[in-house]
């Protein structure tokens, strides 16, 4: 049978180890024939062929229920679910999604594009059989870097204390998470894995330490046997409730095939700790387990990235990790803080140039930023990088640890806005409206490189908790200065363009082009006046609100969701001052931005600079010119 | 010395056991009689007398750093460092807050009213110790209950891979959280204090060990024996990089000194293990340990609650698990989920009638959540019931599980709006803020607890994600159905009362208060329109917005942040329908609310009818009446 023909798993029932095999091989060749032409998660994905298909031959997919933890290890599931005819359009516009979907499959039961959710998620579905007294079997693969994140340990805790609830874990450990793994679990689980091979004491040895001669402390040694009875690794989870199995290598068949069979005659939680490579059968990656965890297009061969059409100017993430390396260098109170993204923020920069101060939890964020709280308590400027969509995670912990104690935590916010071919789950939408209501918080956006290098000096001198927001991808290309970057003034605005006709104020990501838009207006005979925002809170009401209340028209730009966002919050203070104007807020509407490249998404959303001058132009009342 | 006298911890140095006893007996005596008086938590306090008098005693408090994880239990605490004098302002505005407060003392290092946030901030504050090569110790003294929570088990991740980093954890086990507890964690626990008394294996036995005969099976059981040779308890923390001591009898001084001065020597992450009897010294309390957990006023000698004026009706919460036990035994599907609040969210009453639909996760809000996704992706319908303020901790699982997916899960946000006594950390403010930016989300609050029967019959048959938020407290004592409620069409909301003047939209707890507003405004001549909006989300524009466009003034009401809130949801709304009416937006403005009774708070905020009315009065042009 060739992969093609592979369109439900429970066709893997029967075959043999030799077929598995080979369907094995044509997985991991469609699979790295994909990403590299359009670009993906790469390593993940080739690290569990051998755990996917040894599990699906001894599932029922018709009843089963599985659940991936972060769905980007995933495409050997979706290879052999029904997606094989049309994995070529994976992350593209309209195409099979990177995470798994429940929309996209019926073999998709639960999506994810966050770590550590999948035991609670599986153990829900496990409760709702049990509940309808039925008896399928509920399965969580988590891998060992989303096992650091407390809501994972959290769920064994809670399924631990479950002995007659049926829950398969399986913790795919490659001891990675996107960089190698931080803390005491994954030295753990490190230690296991060095252990001998999984073996049963045997009765005859038990007989054996029976009749051993008679002494009170040995009687204690005795007693101590019982534990050495069960496997003596893993006795963590042996002691949290669960089963224990493994570790079992995660690229023999074989093993994992009489693993799994043996774990599902269990009534109760077992967990299979299967240890597998990372990119494994691609050696290139294997060898370069950061660098391949997600590539741009590559060449096979050579494992190089495509050329990508011209070189592209710095991206905000390296210009956030080299500035603020500087700055470290020279004010020790500076710790950079992330949450398992080194490369991700331009981290890995400043852990290289100022290591003593840089600190990576893991996947942890709620702890990251209560830790950040604790350093900012006692006199350090915590710098807290995380991803606008994972700071998602931590945000009681913004406001009960940060705010409410107004401690100087400086949180920094990549990939704020559109994401791109990650889709929903990663989408940075939500920010300035969860940040927006909470007390004592400021709030920043860069319009530029430039600027942002001047809002990192501005959020370390604040003293109190400050956020500043800035998108994915590339700068504009501006000149960059390489120290002695001045402060802004907090809650200030800048007037970039006066124009009569009507005002923009944008924020971030969304002020140049604002100023396109304005120039495209222009030549349709339009004058917008453009602020760049600056601050999101506090606004800078003394710049705009005589702004608005003279030119008498107004159009907010951000590159967020528009319920409770930055043009909420002009909208909130021009009531205040009782000035009544015509307020349009350019955003993103109250729906899911689905995955695409960021420029299909903004067309979409209309947020294009010929679109959004075209929309402006129809509210000022002037005639639109046909093919804007 | 007595106690009055005791205005700085170091005070306890060079005191006897016998002295310190003394200093014990009148701590008790004084936090008794003051939470006896005034109302407060007492369980928890009365528990770690002995804990807090035997460590303080080994710790230098100008220099040391002290975190308690939810700052009830630090009573005893507060009455050691400068508060003796003040306490019995305890709780009551302005007075002594029940939590502990950086701004109220230079030993209250790290505030905290939410679980499991103290190994995160005394971490932090260990590291920025290090950084500046300074050599104080810092503790966390944290709950078994709040262990149960994710941030603090991501903490022990991190913690313990620092084995440099001098870290005291002293776990305060006695046995519950508010209820007993739940999960393996707190079961192996138990498991350790059950076990016998701390004690190392002497050198002795290893030599008795390496003696014995030889063979292949032994051999590894002597390998197994260097496990044995550390504390057979406690092996998890261990595993995890802690050096674990205890179970230390947590009444005994003697033995507290001794271990905490041991625990002072490591040079790396320590956890002591304290067995604690919540209540302690007070027999009614050790008898009824949910109960008295915290409690209103009560005679001392008979541990009865003291008389509190005019019989009360019942309270949301009780009438909300009435209810959905009621619905609950007539659809299997319905799922009760609490994590470790039944008795405050009234599902002890859905325990105990329906317990096979009952779930209690412990002190775990994010697995609750994704628990819930897990259930409803599963066909059943999850009511996720916790309080507004700690349901922040689970905002990733609300976008990313619940509603990213569409899921049928239903939030019961108890607590919402202004909560009295407990202050900043439990204000329900920012429900409506961070859940109205969320695409899917359907919000509603009831205006009594009659509209709470039928909104809870609403909630369950809608078929995606949706929230109910409710105040703490009493209900107005409406007739209730015992059965037969009807659902109420989502986004519908109802017209209560008309008037030309001015059109109020109220949400939720301030309907009733909207009309008192109304009634006391037609005594000055001003008639109001009142609208119940039933629905934040989605509003009901066609009820509302040709009203708002017919009176032209608009007032919106609500129990929670302005910003970003209720009010500003109609904002936009009009704004979109371009109508320019003035709307004032009556609600909790930018700051934090301290504690108080919530009728002095509601005072403070202007948010009384007879404030509420002269304001509208004032913003309709007609005349003030003196004395309103």
């Amino acid at each position: 049978m060739h992969l093609s023909e592979l369109t439900h798993p429970n066709q893997l029932h029967g075959l043999s180890i030799k077929e598995l095999q080979e369907i094995g091989r044509q997985i991991r060749e469609k699979h790295l024939e994909t990403v590299s032409t359009s670009g993906g998660h790469l390593g993940p994905g080739l690290g569990v062929v051998e755990l996917t298909l040894a599990l699906y031959q001894t599932l029922d997919l018709d009843h089963d229920k599985v659940v991936w933890d972060v769905g980007h290890q995933a495409y050997p599931h979706k290879l052999i679910t029904g997606r094989y005819k049309d994995f070529h359009t994976l992350r593209q516009k309209d195409g099979v999604c990177g995470y798994l979907k429940i929309d996209e499959s019926p073999f998709d039961h639960f999506g994810a594009g966050h770590a550590s959710t999948s035991i609670s998620s599986a153990l829900g579905m496990a409760l709702a059989r049990d509940a309808r007294g039925e008896d399928h079997k509920c399965v969580a693969i988590i891998g060992d870097g989303s096992l650091t994140g407390g809501m994972a340990l959290e769920a064994i805790n809670h399924a631990g204390h479950l002995p007659t609830t049926r829950l398969l874990v399986v913790l795919n450990d490659n001891e990675m998470s996107i960089s190698p793994n931080v803390g005491a679990i994954p030295r753990y689980l490190n230690k296991i894995r060095l252990s001998p091979p999984m073996q049963f004491i045997s009765d005859n040895l038990e007989e054996q330490v029976r009749n051993l001669p008679f002494s009170p402390e040995l009687n204690r040694v005795k007693e101590g046997m019982k534990r050495l009875a069960v496997p003596k690794v893993g006795a963590v989870f042996e002691e949290l409730g669960f089963t224990y199995m493994g570790p079992v290598d995660g690229h023999n068949l074989e093993e994992l095939l009489a693993t799994f069979k043996e774990a599902h005659k269990h009534p109760g939680p077992v967990l299979v700790h299967v240890s597998t490579t990372k990119g494994k059968g691609y050696a290139i990656a294997e060898n370069d387990q950061v660098g391949y965890h997600a590539q741009n297009p590559f060449d096979i061969a050579s494992g190089k990235s495509k050329p990508s059409g011209k070189p592209k100017p710095p991206g905000y993430s390296k210009v956030f990790g080299a500035t603020l390396s500087t700055l470290a260098e020279n004010d020790r109170r500076i710790i950079g803080i992330t949450a398992a993204m080194a490369t991700g923020t331009g981290l890995d920069i400043f852990q290289k140039r100022v290591p003593e101060q840089y600190i990576d939890v893991g996947i942890a964020e709620q702890h990251a930023v209560t830790l950040a709280a604790g350093l900012a308590a006692d006199g350090m400027r915590p710098i807290a990088t995380i991803y606008s969509t994972f700071l998602q995670r931590a945000y009681d912990q913004i406001i009960h640890d940060v705010c409410i104690q107004n401690l100087p935590v400086f949180f920094c916010l990549d990939r704020a806005g559109i994401v791109g071919a990650d889709g929903p789950t990663h989408q940075g939408m939500y920010d300035i409206a969860y940040l927006r209501c909470i007390p004592n918080m400021v709030m920043m956006a860069p319009k530029d490189e430039a600027e942002l290098q001047r809002m990192l000096v501005t959020g370390i001198e604040h003293d109190g908790p400050i956020a500043m927001r800035y998108p994915r991808g590339s700068g504009y290309g501006v000149p960059l200065m390489d120290e002695g970057w001045e402060p802004l003034e907090i809650g200030k605005a800048e007037l970039l363009r006066s124009g009569d006709d009507v005002l923009i104020v944008a924020y971030g990501s969304m002020v140049y082009p604002a100023m396109q838009t304005a120039e495209l207006m222009r030549e349709h005979g339009v004058e917008a006046t453009v602020v760049n925002a600056r601050f999101a809170k506090p606004l800078d009401t003394d710049m705009i609100l005589p702004l608005a209340k003279q030119i008498g028209r107004v159009v907010t730009m951000e590159e967020g969701c528009i319920k409770g966002g930055f043009g909420t919050g002009l909208l909130e203070e021009l009531m205040e001052a009782n000035i009544f104007v015509p307020v349009k807020r350019i955003g993103v509407p109250d729906l899911l931005v689905e995955h695409a490249t960021p420029d299909q998404s903004k067309a979409e959303l209309r947020l294009t600079p010929a679109q959004m001058s075209e929309d402006i132009i129809q509210l000022v009342g002037k005639p639109v010119a046909i093919g804007v």
